[in-house]
């Protein structure tokens, strides 16, 4: 890239400049986000070597996955997006053909859904990285948040628990060979789908409580349910992607393990109460996982589970 | 640290929850951003070894200069901040002290501000980077935009130019020591300070134009001017700071490079119709620099003046 200059040209190829919620576009001091109705924010890191390689995510993959892990918390908010920023950390080896194809990628996603870029900036580093925030709106001005279940609330998903993580080890294992050998587990990891269709339906249904799942069910659950509740979960192998299973048993694990503690699943989480169960049981794709309980903790097919997965902090 | 859940607690004990702009704090997968009136919004990266060292940044300089270059911004639009979001790449050798101060020296910043740490990310990278979105509002709901000068429009900044990248290049040659070789330079680098009060009082005036210097006065007065119009600009060393013109006499340097190149040196910079000028010119700290022409193109004391600095991106 040759300059800054030309990288702002870059964008405009690229990415929309206004919409009815950014009345000043990138470009000025700040962008101008339209009054009115509450926005929901929402910011995440995607940086080369922790949250992807280089080596088996396709310029495309990186552009798209930067956007649509954003994109989840939007849903899980029964949001939808209208705008994010953009930090961009790039190496001086990135040539342009990989930039475009980055920000293509991007763009298709941010097209998809209505949004605008609204601003951002740029530097160099070592490694690539994206820092992107993201703004999101609901017809009524109300969002469904974390925290607010009860005791025999039903408990349910949306998405594949595990499938990411079994693709993104299978890919560390085998590189880009991991594409043949399980499609659909290495897909969910370079190619999240944000679930903003259902995450708005869920909202109208009247879910009670939703988020999105990317650290594990086991250490997302608790996080929806807060400090005083806990859940009895029910999961069978079968409810499991076959890739999921097929993984397991070559890597000689518990598949359900292996779905609880999981990871970057971008799956939707969440919580009905009795008297809207039908209309939310009524959403496509949602499998009901479980219960509310007024014990906290943790208890899978009525054994209590403690195990919760990773955490990069730990030490 | 021990984890993610140790970070959060030690911003619960830094930064505030919520105020009338941030109805739902961080926690849940989006904070909310009450609806009315419109928010400008900004992001800026803070990186370590591009935009800051830690040989000669305290941590309580990086906290506090990585929030204030984005409440410049925010400055800049005539608004006042008022919560951001921050994405942290944490390297594993920094300890809890470092942490502790880096957070606290920002949350004051904050606090003097009223703003409200609203979300934000967390990872390891091998330097330490922060990259912050910010949010601010005015009382009308308008912002000051930069391309509306005119004609004839009187030309002003507020805060001095070239003085941060004397401290930048006295601390690159000096480390430490450049502290008491040209201490209010050395300030100006490791700590700007955003003219959030001038900027109102600019917008109150009725300046027609407004926006911060970062990239030097040479580079930005064209972004304030747009495409179509050019600036005489009559500046004297006299109106320099005297670390400025020390620096350059010690360098062989013509110190009015130095305040065109500059960089980093978060002035405010506007334009005034003549009909307002007598009220804006009287905002404490205004310096009037020269004059909006119709024709593009910067000329200093007469001369045209072409060069236009440093690019990180220019190979």
């Amino acid at each position: 890239m040759q300059s800054e200059e030309h990288f702002l040209e870059l964008l405009d190829t690229h990415f929309a400049l206004n919409n009815e919620f950014v009345s000043l576009g990138r470009g000025d001091d700040c962008a101008v986000l339209t009054g009115g109705k509450p926005y929901c924010v929402s910011t995440d890191l995607f940086l080369e070597d922790v949250h992807f390689r280089r080596s088996y995510f396709t310029p495309a993959d990186i552009g798209y996955k930067a956007l649509a892990v954003n994109i989840s918390d939007i849903a899980a908010m029964g949001a939808k997006p209208v705008a994010f920023t953009m930090d961009l950390m790039l190496p001086a080896d990135l040539d342009d053909d990989f930039l475009n194809e980055f920000l293509k990628s991007m763009a298709m996603l941010a097209r998809q859904n209505d949004m605008v870029l609204a601003g951002g900036d740029l530097s160099r580093a070592e490694k690539l990285g994206v820092s992107i925030t993201i703004f999101g709106v609901t017809g009524s001005g109300e969002f469904l948040q974390r925290g607010k279940c009860a005791p025999g609330d039903t408990l349910f998903t949306v998405g594949d628990l595990g499938l990411a993580r079994a693709g993104m080890l299978t890919l560390e294992a085998l590189g880009e060979k991991g594409r043949e050998a399980f499609p659909a587990a290495v897909l969910a990891h370079l190619r999240p789908k944000p679930k903003v269709m259902i995450g708005t339906l869920l909202k109208a249904a009247g879910a009670s409580s939703l988020m999105d799942v990317s650290d594990g069910l086991a250490r997302d659950l608790p996080r929806l349910l807060g400090p005083n509740l806990g859940a009895d979960i029910t999961l069978a192998p079968e409810q499991l992607n076959g890739n999921v299973l097929a993984f397991a048993l070559g890597v000689g694990e518990d598949p359900l393990q292996i779905a609880m503690l999981g990871g970057e699943d971008y799956a939707l989480l969440g919580a009905s109460s009795p008297d809207t169960l039908d209309k939310v049981s009524s959403v496509p794709g949602l499998t009901i996982i479980g219960t509310v309980t007024d014990t906290p903790g943790l208890r899978l097919n009525g054994e209590p589970f403690t195990a919760r997965g990773f955490d990069h902090f730990e030490n």
